[in-house]
């Protein structure tokens, strides 16, 4: 899920001093306009320690008005707190109608520390994390407007600032010993924050991720999200009869397929050993898994002529016909088109210690529906929590996840079209639709940015399969999935 | 909860006769007009052993087109099922677009069960209901139409009908000791049944409850209910725009404001024997309470002139000044009703150890609000589930909630009335309005029997008290509250 929020987001010095002005009497005019209208406006900035919460924070009392605005950061409980149920202390905090309120953490702040702490049990933490959802719909059902933000940082990038706050005479009493003890913990705090987030990102009230390391780029970012949302909302407000209006973070500048190093390649020699190897042993593991009743789901996505196809193959090649099935999703059909969009893929699950390939999936509400919108923004937008819930009820069910997008550049999509072109038994592949395609390449990448980012769970995450040389992609493939057997056949008595 | 499914609720077998062909056209017609639709309609029949869900589910079998239609028993999970994850056998069952599935029990069958046989610890039950509502909400906002009766005995009624049963050579086979044990366990089944209604009747996938003592009544309720949904679903059918409509269920003839014996009074002498008695218990218990630093919420509701003043100052009497707090809920002020409505409710929730009593309350969403068209049909219709929500979270933290309902007759309405008009010091109490709501009595009527089925609760019940004689009134409220304090008192060690 972080994924995205690790790419080296920055904004110039230069260009942000440019922006700044505009985005200023912009955000005014929009909170103008806004103080008129009947709709409270909720922000919860979180995030990794040291990650600018703080700076934020005060960036957005700069920009805003702070007659429209109040700041929340709430300690431990306090006694009046502690006498009453727990939601009082946000109640009271709630802001007025044509109102900002900005919470630090907000409702979010223990269920994610207890969690990682471990000292919330699981059933615990989702009835906390439930509750927030019927917390959050209420309010929203209400007329309200719910921003979140995570900023994020990486481990890495985490332990660097620490350091950096520590050496400075100005700031380094603000790094006590508590905060090394809980970056100590960065893994567990981000498993959980995961979690939250995963739960609670409903179309109503969605979390922004924001990669927090350039502080430019992170307020930047913050701020003209807040401003896009307020403005769509501000254009179009919901009445009692319509749902909220859908909240789109600004998007990020650089993609998560931006990290994908294209120009890795095998030769020819060490693709045969290593294809002979790892076929060799997904056979094994197949057998293995077949024995212990552990089913393997794998999802294969990618751009047109990425090479999908071929890399199944290698996989089907190595193992037992009996133990595998490839689902390949074209168009749905009659029936299938009469249900939930997710039904013709819980009919396909198959029975116990079988994998189950596909090629194209579940995914295609986020991406070619989305696209070419033959779903509605908000039927794709909440299509993430229920493709998460669907994966989640696979591995709970003891299932192993394992996702591939396959990606190439555009010049290398070019290249294989027209190959295919000459090849006559290549010809069938390829058609107007592949053409077309290719086109909307930009709204593509975005789709897939955002599928990366909602959809890569700690249960069930993405490979980004660098496609570019064939013999490579099909490696990492076959490498992958024999990993990601291994770990989930050692683990089965501990899942259960 | 289940107080509105024992009235008694009855139909004269020649009115059932009479009724009958028309029904059964117009529900031929509506199935008719539904299968041109894209919305697949999901039935589920649950309740009480013995309340007749077969043969509910026969009688729509047989008034339907059982071509458009599927019934849907399931029994223990089979190995297909065991092999994958547990919401697939519901999944591969769900009717297409156009088509009725009825489910006997469905999703609710598991959770209610090993809730009242304590097989599932307390989390677990909310994390699977959480789960079905996730589910619910899915499938609606696909464009599903969801429909879910339970069909209510009492216990008293349950065990006359087994015995019924036994006693038959024709059916006595159909009672197992299984069924007797079952049976034992009534309180524990009905207790986890008003648990999972409550945590699942959405506006969106609402629960109607039935009275299933009378065979007739039960489905001609059923088929009613179900034919006016169909019907209201397609005049207006949704869009992905919009909410799903709101499935409002049959109104029951009786409503439980005439289950209340409105003869009973107390002569003077033992009004002021009982007076003195409870006062003086009241007068400790509030002492005691503030001790343990356990709050109270009173709530009175009632109609106008019932007497809720008069006996909430027998009340305040008793207890010591510093103790309680009386908040009259008038109309919201500007800075409430620039929040949501619970908001003012939120904020005036006393510190520990208080009595608060409410003349008026949260109530008025789903009273005033409702019967005057202040707050939308949707409004209304989900602010039981956020009442709940509300109370369940004050007595989470150790409250003891207590909710009046003051009846009289319209009749002795109309006496008191004018009354008031004539004594001088009474005058003000009546005005426009009052003869205005009076004009709503059936409505009111109607909205009260509706608030009383969906919010008492089994940790906060309504108490429906006879307000004719205001003498008895006045004492049933004190004994009231004096028994749930000393209850709610010895409880303290097992709530925490």
């Amino acid at each position: 899920m972080f994924e995205t929020a690790e790419l080296g987001q920055k904004i110039d010095p230069k260009d942000y001093k440019n922006q700044l002005p505009d985005l200023r009497a912009e955000l005014l005019q929009a909170q103008f306009a806004l103080s008129k209208t009947n709709t409270p406006v909720i922000i919860i900035i979180s995030g990794i320690d040291a990650a600018g919460r703080g700076d934020t924070v005060n960036a957005l009392n700069a920009w805003l008005d702070t007659r429209g605005l109040q700041t929340i950061a709430l300690d431990s409980l306090t006694d009046e707190e502690r006498e009453r149920p727990y939601y009082w202390r946000f109640w009271r905090q709630l802001p007025a109608a044509g109102r900002i309120g900005i919470f630090f953490g907000g409702w979010y702040v223990d269920p994610i520390l207890q969690s990682a702490y471990k000292k919330m049990e699981t059933a615990q933490v989702h009835e906390a994390l439930t509750h927030i959802r019927r917390f959050e719909t209420m309010l929203v059902q209400d007329g309200a407007l719910i921003l979140k933000f995570w900023l994020h940082l990486s481990k890495h990038e985490q332990h660097k600032r620490l350091k950096k706050l520590e050496q400075n005479e100005n700031t380094k009493r603000s790094v006590s010993k508590q905060d090394w003890k809980k970056a100590k913990l960065y893994n567990e705090f981000v498993k959980a924050a995961e979690q939250a987030i995963r739960y609670t990102d409903s179309g109503d009230a969605p979390w922004i991720l924001v990669e927090a390391t350039d502080w430019r780029y992170r307020n930047l970012t913050v701020a003209r999200t807040l401003l896009e949302t307020l403005r769509k909302y501000l254009d179009a407000p919901p009445t009692a009869e319509n749902h909220p209006p859908i909240v789109t973070p600004a998007l990020n500048s650089t993609s998560i397929l931006d990290t994908v190093d294209l120009t890795q390649s095998l030769t020819k020699k060490s693709y045969h050993e290593k294809l002979e190897t790892y076929q060799g042993k997904l056979h094994r593991l197949a057998w293995e898994a077949y024995q212990k009743q552990c089913s393997t789901i794998i999802v294969f996505e990618g751009w047109d002529a990425a090479g999908k196809g071929g890399a199944i193959r290698r996989m089907t090649q190595a193992m037992d016909a009996r133990l595998y099935r490839v689902n390949s999703i074209a168009a749905p059909t009659d029936e299938e088109r009469a249900h939930h969009y997710l039904w013709r893929f819980w009919r396909q699950i198959s029975r116990a210690g079988r994998v189950t390939i596909y090629d194209r999936s579940w995914y295609g509400r986020v991406l070619v529906e989305r696209v070419e919108h033959f779903a509605t923004e908000k039927e794709w937008q909440r299509a993430y929590l229920e493709i998460n819930d669907f994966e989640e009820q696979l591995v709970q069910h003891g299932s192993i996840v394992i996702k591939f997008w396959v990606h190439i550049s555009k010049d290398e999509q070019l290249r294989r079209f027209k190959e295919r072109e000459k090849i006559p038994y290549k010809q069938h592949k390829i058609t107007e639709e592949d053409w077309r395609n290719r086109e909307k390449w930009n709204d593509y990448t975005i789709a897939v940015n955002e599928m990366v980012t909602r959809t890569s769970t700690n249960f069930a995450p993405w490979t980004l399969v660098a496609g570019e040389d064939k013999h490579f992609a099909r490696v990492q493939v076959l490498k992958t999935v024999c990993e990601r057997l291994e770990a989930g056949l050692n683990n089965i008595g501990k899942k259960l």
